[in-house]
């Protein structure tokens, strides 16, 4: 039977990102996308617990490919998908390509990482890819082939239960990509201001706005990785238990 | 100096479980609460990155605490707290008490600990407390005893950078508490599927519903301390590289 891979992301089913992700996997199996049907990002692995979701057909731009939109966040999206639009579990889950990096620190409110998680959760071989560029004109020549070369490598070696992939890619040229390293999330992460901005109401609100700082960016580490030419490859894991931690708290006095 | 008390919480900040852990940490510092102005249940780490966000004075209902409310996730409140709210850096950030559990894999959705772990990113001890019971009438009696022996544990020896907990509470009465353990958090997790709701429209709808399944209930899990009348603490931490996956990856072919 062909494989059967399963395309999420968190920029919504519009977003030139999945389309050049649906690109590079479609020689790979049968593809069905199913995205939300707006702009998701920073969404984590939120889910919906009270309101209804929606799914609608969606005339995906990529030939030989079924697409859906939901009204739901990314992990909505992978829920809805195997409860209610694949008939099978697929054998790859693919999330991406984020219109933006999510590497270092970062990856805990990804969106495209939520989806990946999700699907890590259900038991399927999951993967979220981002381009270090947030641009909706992003080139997407280099992120392609490292899709694809990624998803290979898990459609053959498969990932162990509670194991995802976060795949960062740099905003480099062909010429320049050095390949692909195996790292460590990175401490690095925003230092977070707002700005104000007066309403016409008199009131005033504030808009996120930060700044990216890295105290930790060795050799090993997904920023080293990525500032100097080569894609980062993250193993990642829903078991969040600082077990390092567990005989230093075990003489507190509870 | 009295120490400053954050608190924050998901269900909103006229739940009933956010004015318990004020009524439990009130006596240990200056205790400020900026919660969301409504529910914002499995949030996980999600900001807002798209909207401006208000912020409101709220008049909290427990004596000597300064409260606001904000129109954005919990991870968002922490984050205009620390920018918009607060004049130093609190010294102990406490979230809850969820009206409902946030143990296993769960806690990868919850709002509760999206907050605790963004107060970690700060470099805030930071700790997230869920009682199991999701009614808005929950006995909180034995949950504020655990939120004041935790609190003040921290308090004393503080939290290693990266580490947040993971506290829940057993719906039991204080004769039936065995105490507090700290564990690691188990591979239980909820399986999904939704209801079909059929709307006036003639549209099909989903609404997620699901079952707890829990195959690792071992000695030393959550689940385990919680199935057995402890509360359990589970230290978690933001780092979510799989180090003992690297070196396997490692022989992949990229």
């Amino acid at each position: 039977m062909r494989k059967l891979i399963l395309i999420v992301n968190d920029d919504g089913i519009t977003a030139p990102g999945i389309r050049a992700l649906a690109e590079s996997v479609i020689e790979l199996g049968d593809v069905v996308v199913v995205a939300p049907d707006s702009a998701q990002s920073g969404k984590s692995n939120a889910l919906t617990i009270d309101k209804n979701l929606e799914i609608n057909a969606h005339d995906f731009s990529v030939e030989g490919v079924k697409g859906f939109s939901t009204s739901g966040t990314p992990v909505d999206c992978v829920k809805l998908a195997i409860s209610k639009v694949l008939d099978r579990k697929p054998d790859l889950l693919v999330s991406g390509i984020n219109h933006g990096s999510n590497h270092s620190i970062n990856v805990i409110y990804s969106g495209t990482m939520g989806a990946a998680t999700e699907g890590t959760v259900e038991g399927i071989p999951s993967v979220g890819f981002s381009l270090l560029d947030h641009s909706m004109d992003a080139d997407f020549t280099v992120s392609k082939k490292v899709a694809k070369t990624v998803a290979e490598e898990i459609l053959k070696n498969g990932l162990p239960q509670g194991v995802s992939l976060n795949v960062n890619i740099p905003k480099v040229d062909e010429a320049e990509f050095k390949g692909i390293l195996v790292c460590r999330q990175s401490k690095g992460h925003w230092v977070d201001g707002y700005e104000d901005i007066e309403g016409h109401d008199g009131k005033t609100r504030y808009m996120l706005k930060g700044e990216f700082k890295n105290p930790d960016n060795e050799e090993g580490t997904d920023e080293y990785a990525l500032k100097n030419g080569y894609a980062s490859v993250v193993p990642t894991q829903y078991d969040l238990t600082a077990h390092n931690f567990i005989s230093e708290i075990g003489n507190w006095k509870f």
